[in-house]
Formats: structure tokens, C-alpha cells, sequence
């Protein structure tokens, strides 16, 4: 099947999908958390074909553990489907409803975005989890794994699209693209015919290369340098307990904390205590000149930063320290080297706060609070589709409700325009 | 200056309007109208340059027409500048405030979208209108009008940047490719690093050229190949008035009627008269061979359809005619020839007109009027900057809000993820 084929085949799949009722997006959705139990030992074969093929190809272990399902696992990706279940259907809701002065009646009203292309790296994982989002809110799907993964994924798209065919909905509302070449990728990249948005999940240079050869809208997110200011009127027990949490709770991903900018006036009380309560976890920093100022003799796990340390997304146990003279400084230095994904600020003067929420603009802007909670789920979403820090239809966490657009409904009583 | 240099400079600006106040940017508004008419001779006397040299290079008359200005002309757009000052500016707002079970206060909050590009044809007041919403909106803009007008331009944003400077804000947020060359179109979509946003206004031409060559999402739009189906139980005489404003009333532009659907049942009540009635007007047809089947004589306005006239966007009294048998065979034809902009039934059926809605997936969907009301002024948005016929973002008649995306804000005591 060519990639023009697969986009023909999805596009006529979205629109049957579109007009398919909650009842029955919902019973596919369980009957699928189901067959992924009860079909579990396919599935894990599969899975583990591609698992010592990754071994002989020497794998990385953190890449290998995202490559492996089992049966924990299985169960966990069950239940989040039967959690995608239990939402509410966003497609259909109507909303900015009006009567013009004319007497023409208007209102919005979501629908399914259509035909959605996601590229990602090899985790058997986002394969369900995005076709269940895709399926719960009326989407076609068009799914491009990692070449790691092709194995697994065949397996549970298999599987999926059986469900699919079972519950009376397409099978074509999930494509896979079952071809390692990568000029795969670039030929969905131009499916603008068919495909209305494209997400890619992956590191920086998968959403470059998406947005250089897109002729579709791309999400791009999910990289972001954030950061922390601890202003002068901060409480420093909260301050701490904040930072480490921001670091330390899940330093891998990409709403973890690379820099704590600190007011000069806090510095000495602030940034000997930090170092020791989170180097106690592990924490390694790479600090400016007059944050290594603060210290009598700066400990051993803190070290000068070097050119583009505070340009560094870490997504590891490192920290970033400098201080600032002022607020003004501190949101400059955001501005220059924040991806705009989630920064924050540490303080008990509301009108810095305000002025801080004022001038920050990241997809997500903290008072007196850790950076980890940028995620659908934390944020009452109920699920995660990805996390934008472009500026475009969506910013930040993007749930079921961003997978939808709208139309305008106008109902007239013969109305012509004068 | 390059087009890098001119992205750096747009950023800049923009971060600087972002935060300044409405009352700032509407003094500017009033200014900037005030002085399209104190500077009249300048800019008359250079638009009467490109006019010249159009005139010597043959242009159309139409497109002679859309690049000339006059003091009328001038009158106008000032006054759409005043309209813009008065409405409400949609930055800062809030909306989707909640408090977590946690007691996280999570709120979005409207801001600029950021640095523009709009890509136009040989039109001055595009120069304006454009430059006037980016400005209530807080977002910079890069302009590229058609070579045709270059001198207009140049006197206009000669006068908007000094109106910038006088009232204090950054002259740099209105940005002019003052270069013919195209190659500084292509530059510009590959500004991902400054630029958010790019709106072509042009032909299908110039949308395709922007989807294929933009790292940066692109709003396509205004192409509008528009269907009225008339259903077995409609109001004749009220169909004939919906269908005569909405194929005459302005046929040159994107949201005039392109297709007439007629159901079987009445077709050979309606076609005749709808013919003698549009006629007059000095409308011509297109029929398909049941609609043509429905005169005794054709009349020689009727002419029968040929391959790609179903697929036309006629922008001229030129008007399909296909007889159906069915709802959903006008469904049907509609999903295979539209282009999403505006489609609408004419019907006393409640039913017909839900399922209708349902199923039609155009950014507008009308029952029982005119297609021509998909703009943002008459859908009461109170201005537009254009119409999106793609999913993303926005769709249909794009105002003031559609020019803002949102952060969200994220207000804790000490909150730290467990």
C-alpha cells in the first residue's frame, strides 16, 4: 500500500468515524483493553522479537527499557484505555452560541480534526495509547513507530483494527506505516490531501526535521528548558522542597527543572542549603560565576557552567544555578533561554507574582509551585495527547478536547445578506 | 537587511507590544487613521506610481482596480481602523479557570500569538487592515505585499512605523519586505525560529506554494467552492432569494454559491424558474444531465456540465446545477467536491436540517440561508483577517481572537508532584 493509498484509506475511515456514536467509540475502547489481556501472549512474543533483535543491535538499556512490554505493563496500558472511556466525548459539544441582530442563529460546534500522523520512537506503548485518544475523539490515525518496534507494533495494530472491524467501525481509522525507510516519513509529511495534523513524539531533532518538511500543521513540543526563580521575598523551606521536587521527582522528562535563577539577596542563605539538600539525592550543578560566589568553598558536585550549560535541556540529576539582581533579569534570562514549555517563579510579593504571570509567556507559568505538574493528567484532562510549546491551536498539555476543532452552524429563517 | 535579521527584529518587537496596554495600541489605531488622511498626497501620489507602471504593463482591470487608491478609498480604511480600535481587545483575558482537588488555581490567559507572516497579492489596504489587527493584538508582523504595489506599501508602512514610534511603542513590529524577489517568500517560510504564524492571502496557488515550503503552520483559506442543496420539502420562493444573494449578490469572492443541489422530488419545479429568475441577472449555467433533463428547451443560458465544473470555484455568475436523489446523495457530492468553506440546505424539515448539520463538515454549515454571511463582520467578530478553510487553530471567519493563542497559569502554595 503506498503512503498516498494509506492517506485515501484514512481520510474515508475519519469521516465514518466521525458520525460514530460515544456508545460505540467507548465499547471499541474496552473491548480492546480486553483483547490486549487476552491476546497478551501474541502480543509479548511479538514484543520480544523485537527485544533481542534490539540486544544483538546493542541498545541502549534506558531505550531497551522503553522497547519492553510484559504483562504489568500490558494491564497498565488496559486500564489507562478503560480510563479513555470514562471521559467525556468532546465531539459534538457546542459552544459561543449567539442570535445576531438579523435574527441568524450561530453557534460552534466540535468535531474530529480528521486524519491525525504520529511519529514516534520505539515504545510499543504510544502505539495504543494514541490510537485510543484518536478513536475516543473521532480521529483516523496514521501511526509511524520507531523501525525497533516494528514487530510489536504490527501485532497490536493487528489486534486493534480487529477490534475496530468487530465493534462495526473501520478498520482504516488505524494505519500503519509497516516500512522502516525513513523516506516513509517524508512522504507523510506531504499527505497534506490527506492529513490535517501532524505529532511527532521524539527529541528535538525528530520536530525539526517534521517542521522543515511538513506541508502540514506540526505539533512541536515536548522539549523544554525550565526554570525556577526563587525571588527575594521566596519561603526558602518551600523553595527547597519545590526545587527538589521539580528536579528530582522524574529528572528524564522534559517538565523537569535545568535552572534556578536566585535573587543576589538570597544567595548565600539559599544556595549552600540547596546544594547540600539535593546533592544529597544525587544532584550535580553547573553554576554562573556569582552563584559559586556564594560559597565559602563550593562542595565538589558544583561546578562552573560552561557556554551553553543554561541552553541545555539536562534531562538528568544537573541543575543549572545563577543569580540575578532583580526580577526584570531573572524573566530576561527566561526569555533568552527558556523553550517556553514551563517556568516558574518562587515568591510571597504578590505583585511579583503578578508581574512575573504578566511578562513569562511559556506554555505553562508557575507561582509557588514545581514545573512537574505540566501534564494532562495533573492537570484534570484526563489524558495526554502531547505537550505543545508551539503557539498554535493548542499550548501546553493538549487532552481530548485539543483533538477536536469545530465547525460554525448557522440557521436562518431565509436569511440573504444585504 | 535580511529577512534573519528581520525575524530577530519582529521577535523583539513583539515581546515589547505583548505587554503594552490597550489603551496604548488603540491611541495608535486612532493615530494611524488620523494620519492615512493628514498624509494623503504622499500616499496617493505613490500608489499612482505602481498604477502607472501597471497600466504599462497590462494588468487586468480587476487587478488594476485592487491596487488603486483614492481618498474614498483612504476614508475607509482609516474608518476600519477606528472599528478596530473600538472593539474589545481579547488579550489578557481569562477562561477555563478551575481549581484542582489539590487547590492548584489553574486559569488560561490570552496573549499575542507572536511575530506573523502574511503573504498578499497587489493590494495596499491588505497593508493596513493587516497591520491594524496585528496591532490590536499585540502581534508583530512581517508583510509581503505583491511587487505591484511596492511603492504603496513602502508610503504606508512608512507612515505606520512613524505612528508606532510617535506613540511610543516598537516601530520594528511592523516589518516590510521591501524586495520583489520571491526568494524572500520562501526565506520567510523557513523563519520557524521567529516567525509563529503565516497567512497567505492569494489564490490556491499561493497556498499550496506556503503548505509545501513553510516550516511554520500556515492558515489556508478563502478558497470556497460553496453548495446549496434545495430538499424536497423547501420553500421555493425563499430558495430563489437565498440562492440569488448568495450566487449575486458578490460573485467574485470566496463565499459566493458555486453548486445548486436539487432534490428530484422538485426539480422540475424549481430549475426553470431558478433559471429565468438567475438569468436575468445575467447568471450562466452549468447542468448536470437530470438537470438539464428537467426543461422541456434548456434555455440557452443552460449549458451542459462539463467534467471539472463540479470542481470550480466559479468567482463569476457561473452556477452548477445537479439534481439528487437523496439527502445523502447531496452529502454525498458535497464531501467529494467541496473545500470545506461554506455549504447549507434550504428545507422545512427539522430532520433533514439536523442530519444535514451532522454530517456536513464545511467550516461554515448553513440551514436556510445565504452562504455569503461566512465573514467575520457579519458573524458579528467585528473583523477578519481572514477565512480558514484548514482544521487547525481556527476555522472559518478568523477576528480579533483567532489573532491570540493562551498560557496557561498555574498558581500553588508550596504544590510539589507526588
Amino acid at each position: 500500500m503506498t503512503m498516498q493509498d494509506m492517506g485515501r484509506c484514512a481520510r474515508a475511515a475519519a469521516r465514518k468515524l466521525a458520525r460514530t456514536t460515544t456508545e460505540s467509540k467507548n465499547a471499541a475502547l474496552l473491548a480492546l483493553a480486553d483483547r490486549l489481556i487476552s491476546d497478551r501472549e501474541n502480543i509479548l512474543a511479538a514484543n520480544a522479537q523485537d527485544v533481542a533483535e534490539a540486544k544483538s543491535a546493542r541498545l541502549t538499556a534506558a531505550m531497551l527499557d522503553r522497547l519492553t512490554l510484559n504483562e504489568s505493563r500490558l494491564v497498565n496500558i488496559a486500564s489507562d484505555l478503560r480510563n479513555v472511556a470514562s471521559l467525556p466525548d468532546p465531539v459534538g459539544e457546542t459552544f459561543d452560541a449567539t442570535t445576531l441582530p438579523n435574527g441568524l442563529r450561530l453557534y460552534k460546534q466540535r468535531v474530529p480534526i480528521g486524519v491525525i500522523g504520529v511519529i514516534y520512537e520505539a515504545r510499543p506503548n504510544v502505539t495504543v495509547d494514541v490510537a485510543g485518544l484518536a478513536l475516543k475523539t473521532g480521529n483516523a490515525v496514521i501511526l509511524r513507530g520507531g523501525s525497533e518496534t516494528l514487530n510489536s507494533n504490527r501485532a497490536l495494530v493487528k489486534v486493534i483494527r480487529q477490534v475496530l472491524s468487530d465493534g462495526g467501525l473501520p478498520a482504516d481509522a488505524v494505519q500503519f506505516v509497516d516500512d522502516p525507510d525513513r523516506a516513509r516519513v517524508t512522504e507523510l509529511l506531504a499527505l497534506d490531501e490527506y492529513v490535517d495534523m501532524i505529532i511527532p513524539r521524539g527529541g528535538a531533532g525528530l520536530h525539526q526535521f517534521c517542521r522543515e518538511h511538513s506541508h502540514i500543521p506540526v505539533i512541536t513540543g515536548g522539549i523544554g528548558i525550565c526554570h525556577l526563580f526563587v525571588d527575594e521575598s521566596a519561603d526558602l523551606d518551600a523553595a527547597l522542597k519545590i526545587i527538589h521536587n521539580a528536579k528530582t521527582q522524574r529528572p528524564t522528562v522534559c517538565n523537569a527543572l535545568d535552572t534556578v535563577l536566585v535573587h543576589r539577596a538570597i544567595a548565600q542563605d539559599l544556595l549552600p542549603c540547596l546544594v547540600e539538600h539535593l546533592g544529597a539525592a544525587g544532584v550535580t550543578f553547573r553554576a554562573d560565576p556569582l552563584a559559586l560566589a556564594a560559597f565559602h568553598t563550593p562542595p565538589s558536585t558544583v561546578s562552573p557552567a560552561g557556554p551553553n550549560d543554561f541552553d541545555t535541556e539536562w534531562l538528568s540529576l544537573v541543575l543549572g544555578l545563577k543569580v540575578v539582581d532583580s526580577l526584570d533579569e531573572a524573566m530576561a534570562h527566561i526569555a533568552a533561554h527558556s523553550t517556553g514549555h514551563s517556568d516558574g517563579i518562587l515568591t510571597r510579593s504578590d505583585a511579583n507574582a503578578a508581574r512575573f504571570v504578566a511578562r513569562v509567556d511559556s506554555a505553562a507559568v508557575y507561582v509557588n509551585a514545581s514545573t512537574r505538574f505540566t501534564d494532562g493528567g495533573q492537570f484534570g484532562l484526563g489524558a495526554e495527547v502531547a505537550i505543545s510549546t508551539q503557539r498554535l491551536h493548542a499550548r501546553g498539555p493538549m487532552g481530548l478536547r485539543e483533538l477536536t476543532t469545530y465547525k460554525w452552524v448557522v440557521i436562518g429563517q431565509g436569511h440573504v445578506r444585504p
